[in-house]
């Protein structure tokens, strides 16, 4: 079988036209590539999924209309080439019983590695030193930047999917206490201590590093009173979602410059915007949610990505009628961001 | 045997003069502390050395006088509490037979640990994105900051002693491709992949880190040369000596915005004068040979450094004629930094 493969973008789509991952996609089917579909007129769209057998969707796809899922067509397989799926596909698709994947475990290593990037700045107040630097300060003291180490720093993980599970073997090596709170998962390695509730999680901890997606029950559980347990210099690390914070209550702790934080994800657009006084805060590192964006090393040949490489992989599993990874069923879609 | 234990330091001695190292030593034998004896005549102080058991020293004591390799009284070991032995033992006073030894490793997780900060911090362009966060940049871009990854980067080690062994471990869980060079290794771990000349390490490599002693023979021995080796936005790390480095052809390359660093120590103070333009780089991170200390955390119990430690271990071995770690012999003294 050679399918129909259907991208539609939006005006913003971020979907490649050209290059590797196109002429991949081109081997495994006859792909229709619509970089923009924003004016095309909806009985048009509907008509094109239902011609399809495989929809890609992507960063800034089209949203698929829940008509589909009330009349799917020929379409049977939703394969989300990135991670989160609820902008593009609503729960009422998955219930109609069109299969849809996502990234799955594609982005874990980069956003772990970010996170843990942004641990070590902040452990060194690397911010700190750097304006020191550049205000022509010659003797570091105690007074220009706190020095931590993570040898024996009580760090605690929020969270212990598979970003915060490779989090932690990226910090254990560091030779961190590390201490995990995720009401959800049973099992943690045995250099990792499991706590019962984030109040164990912060009142034991120097450091907390945010791994958990964005929920109802998440949104905003990192609560005033569980940022006062930190100590004076605790360290916020976030590269999760900003929802999961109350963010008034760690602006004011930051402001105040009582913690300090490595903030990748904010409530909202995750940016900061112009003129907003935290850009200047030498407590905070702030990156705009591209911490574990990467690009392809000057030494190493081109390749697909992670994610490029799942969605390969799993619609050459589709056409073989293999089971497909990372598939979305109604569990986890609503636990995930 | 309950020894004479005596220090004697200069006007800027960093030796403590209380608390529990103190107290540690006071349990082993009869301390004499003279926090500053830089006014004392000579005399007065070769009659002390030789009058005593154990001779600490520390950062800022004063340096033994070769007079006491011709005639050590009683003086049978020095016990040099921190790193760098040079400068207050001469190599005569080893051959006269005194025993001294140093910290030995006590540093290598805090230097390596200091240098992967670097590492990782330059690796997403930290500095840079502090200042486009700081000059109200909303949208980062390929423009604002690079954005490598550790995963498959080919990163190079020069110096594969305690620190390079260190520093080898704790990227390893990051995934890169590490090539180690250092004329004095065999046996290098089977995640390292052991090459045999500079240029080798240099043209294979994304990121080079420096771990190697100043000696005669390390000395300016990364020349522009290998440097020029490096691609674009290419990474030096140097978190060991700045002597190894030439540093006028490093500048070069930095102040061009070619390559990219993380210095924590320079050739000379360590510390760029006030004014330097280099303050003013961002593809550069400076730490005034300060990235590796750190403080006791908050939420853990006060304790020995890992140095004081081993000081302590030292002199119980001495008092019970046992073997001492991390003696200075003649091959060692000249090797090292």
């Amino acid at each position: 079988m050679r399918p129909k493969i259907l991208y539609i973008g939006d005006k913003t789509s971020k979907m490649p036209t050209s290059g590797l991952f196109v002429d991949e996609l081109k081997k495994l089917g006859d792909l229709t590539l619509i970089p923009d579909g924003s004016e095309m007129p909806l009985e048009e769209r509907i008509r094109l999924y239902r011609e399809t057998d495989i929809l890609l969707t992507h960063w800034q796809a089209m949203r698929v209309p829940d008509e589909i899922a009330d009349d799917p067509g020929n379409l049977k397989y939703i394969c989300h080439v990135t991670g989160e799926v609820k902008p593009y596909v609503s729960l009422k698709i998955i219930d109609a019983g069109i299969i849809v994947t996502n990234w799955g475990d594609a982005p874990a290593n980069g956003v772990a590695e970010g996170a843990m990037v942004l641990l070590l700045a902040m452990i060194k107040d690397l911010h700190k030193r750097i304006q020191a630097i550049r205000n022509d300060i010659v003797h570091f003291t105690p007074d220009t930047h706190e020095s931590w180490t993570l040898q024996g720093l009580n760090l605690g993980i929020y969270g212990f999917g598979v970003i915060g599970r490779r989090f932690a073997e990226m910090a254990r090596v560091f030779g961190p206490v590390i201490r995990v709170y995720d009401p959800y998962v049973t099992d943690v390695p045995d250099y990792c201590i499991k706590v019962n509730s984030l109040e164990e999680l912060f009142s034991q901890s120097e450091a907390v590093a945010i791994h958990c997606g964005l929920t109802d029950e998440t949104r905003g559980s990192v609560t005033a009173e569980l940022l006062a347990m930190l100590p004076d210099n605790g360290i916020i690390i976030n590269t999760a979602r900003g929802g999961i914070i109350d963010q008034d209550a760690l602006f004011r702790e930051l402001e105040s410059g009582r913690l300090r934080a490595g903030i990748d994800v904010l409530d909202g657009s995750d940016r900061l915007p112009v003129g907003n006084p935290a850009r200047k805060w030498e407590n905070c590192i702030f990156t705009h949610h591209t911490i574990s964006g990467s690009k392809t090393l000057p030494k190493s040949s081109k390749s697909l990505t992670n994610y490029e490489q799942i969605c390969i992989d799993n619609i050459k599993r589709f056409i073989n009628g293999e089971p497909l990874r990372f598939v979305m069923d109604r569990t986890r879609y609503l636990r995930s961001t």
